[in-house]
């Protein structure tokens, strides 16, 4: 196990019904900006509740906020945060409005060109606005970690950042309020989880075995459960499983002392930036021949993937390395999410669009060795088509 | 998965040489006072390492706080804490020293007798000091959650207590500070953190499959490291398995949104307060018998208990429950613990005093069903003998 500092304060009320409990989490008198995404939120009744359990609080709506969310979009939440003097902020919605939030929540009070934040991946936040989140949607984790990603749609460019002071103080995770997700979401979002727990434990072997069993122990429940989410969307145990295992696969727990990798998500992020395809949509493209290229050094949890995971104990240690790698990729088409470049009309042409990006946000030396260089995601990429 | 709160805002700093952390994480120029144990954390340097890292705050010691440690010696500390003006607890030993620092730190700014914290089980906790600690010995989990155990020697009583102002600010973990502990502290720490797993995990199915490999994943590791710490003291990698994995048997995680049973251990400390054995004695005994008493209602998670994390895949359910009731003594016999009550020198005429300080403690209705009465425990006691 390598040394590790872990903290994660956020407090998370998880069952049907605990939106209600916002009248004790939100400070009362507080002037609260509720941020959403589209209409799913006022027409199936969610923002009403909020308001409703919000009580006599002073509350102003913003919505709008789009999947892979904008800088430019951003800031004109942070205006309106400045101008009507909002001291608390409430996400409802998914992993875009949650991370937008945050982004608000640290520009509000952000002395100078909010843009360096992204620029200095967070560090140079001193300060943030109190924020909760009401989760819709299970996929990112961002509900109870530190991080956010950002798109500036000027430039082509989606970077993250994060930092202690972005955690939600509360999160409420109602099971039911994912009862009506269009289909696609919910496989993105068993994708998204699925690839979150992979770049924390596929790298190499770290003596950390209670890391690596909590890690096989989501990936399991995702095997099992995402599909029966999709089969059986009303059924609140598997929605509520579905929600608490994406929470736990990025809420910096497994990651805790174990080599991470993240270069699936470098790479994606900059094909979203690029062909706007959806975050999971890229990571299943991605990670199969991600980790097919990088076989030789990921060897070793290769195969114990393939074993504990996978239960696969036939053949040579790479004939398992191989089966998982396309066991994972069968897992994401089952749910409906294409894995080949090609599916999503992007060929050859796209890549060193896509190489060059990489370079210009110093993305050059990725994964948990800092081998990954852009000519190592060329050939992702290439193997990808 | 039942509804659940999930809060632990403790941070953690885990690795060798962090105890050199503390000169940022204690408050500057607060008032310090250093709790801890016996003569050990001064003869093996932690103290002297602890001392220097708080620099020229002003730092008092108060040493000598038990095994079970006792309201009386703590009422001490707490006349200390309030003559000297001390702001700031710091916790150097065990789960013994921790539980004691949280009560101190209640205590000290409790109004009335502080014996009614106990009484009420923590409920009437309104303040208390802040805290930190630097854990010299994996067991209880106390480092990392908001409950604590006390004796009242005068009253042959041991109660718990807890409330969410007493996580520790901070624990610092340094698997080295583990090395110089008699194999007996650490083979008693294994089998509590068993047990605590065990508590929360095998009572009855509740569609939490997360919660589920998560305690599986605990117990594996127990088992594969339980005796290897003992025969090599000084691997490093198996002391920080041993560490976390004793942390997170008992952080409020794999509890969340599960039944829970903690049956055994009432039933231990009443063994405890009477007779004065050591706290993992007492869960040793207990547990197989108190598993096999109640085999019925518990039948679906011992047969899964069986299966997951012995392996044990022949045979009728009930074969698989009893093969993994007698695994379970043999691997805590295998530790050096013995698990009879004739062990320990008692017999048939201890147990009645056990019973009626189980009904005078309102211990009557224990377990996950609240079906273990003190009926129950008579049977369970007079097994184990």
């Amino acid at each position: 196990m390598q040394d590790f500092s872990f903290y994660n304060p956020t407090r998370i009320e998880f069952g049907a019904g605990k939106i209600a409990q916002l009248q004790q989490l939100v400070p009362s008198n507080a002037r609260v900006l509720i941020l959403f995404g589209g209409e799913s939120a006022m027409h199936n009744g969610t923002l009403d509740e909020v308001t409703a359990a919000l009580g006599n609080r002073e509350v102003q709506l913003f919505g709008g906020i789009e999947p892979n969310p904008s800088f430019e979009t951003l800031m004109q939440a942070v205006k309106v945060v400045k101008e009507q003097h909002i001291e608390f902020l409430l996400a409802v919605g998914g992993g875009s409005v949650i991370d937008g939030t945050k982004f608000v929540a640290a520009a509000a009070l952000y002395k100078g060109d909010a843009w360096d934040i992204l620029l200095q991946g967070g560090e140079n936040i001193s300060a943030a606005l109190p924020f909760g989140t009401v989760l819709t949607l299970p996929a990112t984790g961002s509900e109870m970690n530190k991080g956010a990603v950002i798109t500036r749609k000027s430039l082509q460019t989606k970077l993250p950042f994060s930092n202690e002071r972005l955690y939600p103080q509360f999160s409420i995770l109602d099971p039911i309020k994912t009862y009506t997700l269009p289909p696609k979401q919910v496989a993105n979002g068993v994708v998204d989880a699925f690839v979150h727990v992979m770049e924390q434990y596929l790298t190499y072997p770290a003596q950390a075995p209670v890391q690596d069993r909590f890690a096989e122990g989501l990936l399991q429940t995702l095997i099992e459960i995402g599909p029966k989410t999709l089969a059986e969307p009303q059924d609140y145990q598997t929605r509520a499983s579905l929600m608490w295992t994406a929470t736990l696969a990025l809420n910096g727990l497994i990651g805790a002392g174990v080599p991470q990798d993240w270069a699936t998500h470098m790479l994606g992020h900059e094909l979203t930036a690029l062909y706007n395809l959806d975050h999971a949509q890229t990571l299943a493209i991605i990670l199969p021949e991600m980790l097919r290229q990088r076989k030789t050094t990921k060897l070793d949890k290769l195969v114990q993937y393939a074993e504990r995971v996978w239960g696969i104990n036939q053949g040579s240690d790479d004939d398992k390395a191989e089966a998982a790698i396309e066991r994972t990729r069968e897992f994401f088409e089952s749910l409906g999410i294409k894995t080949r470049l090609s599916d999503y009309r992007l060929g050859s042409a796209h890549i060193e669009a896509v190489i060059h990006n990489l370079q210009r946000n110093d993305m050059t030396a990725l994964g948990e060795h800092g081998d990954v260089t852009p000519a190592v995601c060329r050939q992702v990429l290439k193997a990808s088509l």
